[in-house]
C-alpha cells in the first residue's frame, strides 16, 4: 500500500522507523508524469532495497526562465497508480514552498567544465538546480541507494561526482534507457509531440542505432561517427540539432577517438520539443 | 580515551556502531591549534551528546591565494591532549587528499548577498570553502548536533542557513566567545602577535565593550555606535580596520537602527594579523 507524504517531517519519521527496524531504503527521484522508464527505476529499487521512496516534484530551480516549468506535464493521481503497481512504499510530493523556504539561497554546484557541456550549453543553471534538489532529497530521505535513468547521462555523471565530492554515503545506481517499441526513448516530454512530430522523433533513436553499428563495425573516429549521426537527424526537416557529441563518460569533455565507457549523446528539437538520447560504448 | 581516525571510512564505521547502540553524536569542526574556545565547544558537545567527534583539518578551500594557509599554526599532538581532556571521543584528522579526491569540483555555496558582507568583502571564496567542508563533515559524521563558536558569527549564520536550505537533519549550536582575562577573543591566529601587537589587539574587545555600553545606555543609532567603536580602534596606530559593521543577525545585511538579535562585527588588522570580534544585541 502506497503511503503519501507532503512534508519533510513525515518522510523523516517514516524513514526513521524503517531504519530502526534495520530495513534498507532506496530512493527514486522523479518530476512525475511517470512512464515505463520511471517504473523500471522503481522496480530496480524494489529488487535491491527493503523499502522504496519515490519523489514526485517538478523542481523549479532546474528550469531556466524560458523553459517549460509552467507547462511541464503533471498527473499525480496516475503517478500514484504507477508507483503502487511497481511496489513503491512511500511517495514524497512536496509543495515548492516546502522544498524552498523563504530566503532560500544555498545551492550545490559542480564548478568544473562538466555542467557547461552538452545540455548545459543551452541550460546554464539546469545542473545547479538538479544537484541542489537531489542533495536535499538525499538529506531528507537518507537512502542507502538512489536510482537514476541513463537517458539523463550527464545528470547521472554529475550526481555521481556530487556524491563522491560531498562524501554522501549513498550508492548511485544508473538504469538502462527504456524505449517505445519503435525505439523512441521514453520521456515525460513525449506527450508534447503531435502525430507528425512523434514520427520525426524517431531520428534520435535511429542516430543512436547508427552510431552503435558504426562502432560495432570498427569505426574509431568520433568525428566520422558524429557526422553520420547528424546526417540521419538532418534528413528530417522538423528536427533541429541542439548538440550531438562524443564525450568522456565521467567528465563530459569531448573525445576524438572511440574509447571504452565513453558517451555519445544528443539533444534535438522536434518542433518546439527538446528531446535527448544517448548510448555508452561498452567498457 | 581519545580515538584518532584519518579516513572517512574509519569515521563511518565508528559512528555507525555508536548509532546502532542508540547513542547520540555531537560534532565539533575545527582547524586545530586548539584553544579554550574550542575546548568550550567540545565541553558543550559532551554535555549534550553521548559521543563527541572533533575534526582537525586546515581546510584549503576556505583560504584565498594570498592568505595564510601555509603558515596557519598546527600542533596535532597538543590538539589531541586538549580534546582528550575535554572528553572528546574521536578526532578526525584527514589529509587534504582524503577530503578533496582527484577531480573534486562540487561545492556548496550561499548565493545570496550574505557571504559578500563583512569577512566576505576581503575573502570572496572563504564561505564557499567553509560551506563545502562543513557539508562534507556533516555527511561523513552524520551528527545529531554540531557546535560552532559565535566568534565566527557570519560563518555560524551561513551554516545555519545551509542546514535549513539543504534540509540537513542536524541541530546547529552556537557557543559564546571565550576571551583572555584582558578581553582578547581566543583565536588560533593570536599566536602570530608579537608583544606590542598583543597589547594593540585589545582595541577589538574594547570596541566591543564600548558598543555594548552605548546600547545599554539607550543609543539606537547604529552609525553613532559604529563611529565611536572605530574611534577606539583608530586610536592605536598599528590597528587597521578591515570593517566594523552593524548588520541583521540572519542576513548579514546592514541595519541603521539597533534591533534585537542584530550583530555588531569587526575585522581589524593588527600588523599583518587579521583578527575578528563581535557581539549580538540581546533578543
Amino acid at each position: 500500500m502506497l503511503q503519501t507524504a507532503t512534508t519533510i517531517q513525515e518522510i523523516r519519521s517514516t524513514v526513521r522507523a524503517w531504519k530502526q527496524q534495520g530495513l534498507t531504503v532506496g530512493l527514486v527521484p522523479t518530476m512525475g508524469y511517470l512512464h515505463a522508464g520511471h517504473e523500471s527505476l522503481v522496480k530496480a529499487a524494489v529488487a535491491s532495497c527493503d523499502r522504496v521512496v519515490a519523489s514526485v516534484f517538478v523542481n523549479p530551480t532546474q528550469f531556466g526562465p524560458n523553459e517549460d516549468l509552467a507547462t511541464y506535464p503533471r498527473d499525480f493521481a496516475h503517478d500514484c497508480q504507477v508507483l503502487e503497481k511497481a511496489g513503491c512504499h512511500l511517495v514524497f510530493h512536496p509543495e515548492p514552498s516546502e522544498m524552498y523556504p523563504e530566503g532560500f539561497c544555498t545551492y550545490v554546484e559542480n564548478l568544473s567544465a562538466m555542467p557547461q557541456q552538452l545540455c548545459g550549453k543551452t541550460r546554464p543553471i539546469h545542473f545547479r538546480g538538479v544537484c541542489t534538489v537531489v542533495c536535499k532529497l538525499f538529506n531528507i530521505v537518507q537512502p542507502d541507494k538512489a536510482f537514476f535513468g541513463q537517458k539523463d547521462a550527464q545528470q547521472l555523471a554529475i550526481i555521481k561526482r556530487m556524491v563522491k565530492d560531498l562524501s554522501l554515503d549513498i550508492e548511485i545506481v544508473g538504469c538502462p534507457i527504456v524505449r517505445e517499441s519503435d525505439g523512441l526513448a521514453k520521456s515525460s516530454r513525449n506527450v508534447y509531440l503531435n502525430q507528425s512530430e512523434r514520427q520525426a522523433a524517431l531520428v534520435l533513436s535511429q542516430a543512436v542505432r547508427l552510431g552503435q553499428e558504426l562502432i560495432a563495425a570498427g569505426e574509431k573516429d568520433c568525428a566520422t561517427i558524429l557526422a553520420k549521426m547528424c546526417q540521419v537527424i538532418e534528413s528530417t526537416p522538423i528536427a533541429r540539432i541542439d548538440y550531438v557529441a562524443a564525450v568522456d563518460g565521467q567528465t563530459m569533455l569531448p573525445l576524438e577517438t572511440v574509447t571504452p565507457g565513453m558517451l555519445f549523446a544528443m539533444a534535438v528539437y522536434i518542433g518546439k520539443t527538446r528531446l535527448i538520447d544517448n548510448f555508452s560504448v561498452a567498457n
